[in-house]
């Protein structure tokens, strides 16, 4: 078995996909967790100065989708050829789009351009990704892709408390019931919920 | 052979690796290219608001790098195994992650604020992702992966003209000779040079 450690902070956002993913799979691995105050210490150890960063047997791996694609693929839960991963692709690169611009706020330092900029994507981009994710999930058995589980759906169960969070809406899977079905199915998979329960707890 | 088009606007950018795949491939397309101007109206009728968009027998997806994968693996462009698929990936993101910086500051309105970041990018990031880049093509004989033609050189040849627009630097490749090599390679090869010879001309 490989040598593998996920570095990231004591978030779920975008590491905790990789880290289910890992446990989905049977894998072993270190569960690293930066301290956001040693991070600019860190910063240069990882490939494009963010995290995560997957290590596999000392090769240093980044971006969230792409490592998740990586592992989806080699745990079984991608498509079956081509045109099926192409359809998780576009599913994934949707709800992640949601994901960043709700980010790309919360970095915004200046707090009337961040309030304004949120009142506007509050107004326009969120609804309608919202009401097209709702859509996808209810045409496809509650799953982003295909009508099953794949590895997208593990991307959005691990960032959907700090999506919440960034839409400021804590009460999300209320509004959208069908959301609940994803996470409710990931995080019940016996080694995923293993993983969940000794694993810190982190909000978001 | 399914029916095919390409909607972008009259650019290359974002929208020339997938017209460059597909004439790769020997797929016949139409290169639908959208006025700016009209741009507003036909809005809606794309996945995301955004172009390029491919239409596959009347199906429509979006997002470019999504779209270069899948053309990618069709045409024999891709890896021969995961891992070598992880390693393309790994450096399109790396690729394109220097082009979204350089279009961010672009769509920046304000005029202070776009130089005080251009400044800021042209001093640390763009060096360190141009050198990089410089230092992965070295290794790979010339190419972005693999150390042979992928996809993700498509990509980097198609943005390549619009990324030096965004970097303010119309001599990069004199600086940095060797990516001419992925550039003189992709637009060589006969069915791209056809294409490129009778497409409509487009600075960036
Ligand atoms: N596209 C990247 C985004 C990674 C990212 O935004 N990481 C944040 C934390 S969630 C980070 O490292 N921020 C610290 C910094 O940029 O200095 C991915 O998907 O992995
Ligand atoms: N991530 C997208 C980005 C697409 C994008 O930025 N498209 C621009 C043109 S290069 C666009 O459609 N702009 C018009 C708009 O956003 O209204 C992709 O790679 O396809």
């Amino acid at each position: 078995m490989p040598k593998v450690s996920v570095y990231y902070f004591q978030l779920k956002s975008l590491g905790e996909s990789l880290r289910m993913l890992l446990a989905y799979g049977g894998q072993e691995f270190e569960d690293i967790r930066i301290e956001f105050a040693n991070f600019s210490e860190f910063k240069p150890e990882t490939p494009f100065g963010q995290l995560p960063m997957l290590v596999i047997d000392g090769k240093k791996y980044a971006q969230s989708s792409a490592i998740a694609r990586y592992l989806g693929r080699k745990y079984g839960l991608a498509g079956k050829d081509i045109e099926e991963d192409f359809e998780i692709d576009q599913r994934l690169y949707f709800s992640i789009n949601m994901f960043t611009a709700g980010s790309a706020i919360m970095y915004e330092k200046d707090e009337a351009v961040r309030e304004k900029k949120f009142a506007e994507l509050a107004k326009t981009k969120f609804p309608f990704y919202l009401q097209k994710l709702e859509e996808i999930l209810t045409k496809n058995n509650g799953f982003l892709a295909l009508g099953r589980l794949t590895w997208a759906d593990f991307v959005f169960v691990g960032y959907f408390d700090c999506l919440k969070m960034l839409l400021r809406t804590s009460d999300l899977e209320e509004k959208y019931p069908i959301f609940k079905k994803p996470i409710e199915t990931v995080v019940n998979i016996p080694k995923v919920k293993a993983f969940i329960d000794s694993a810190p707890k982190s909000e978001i």
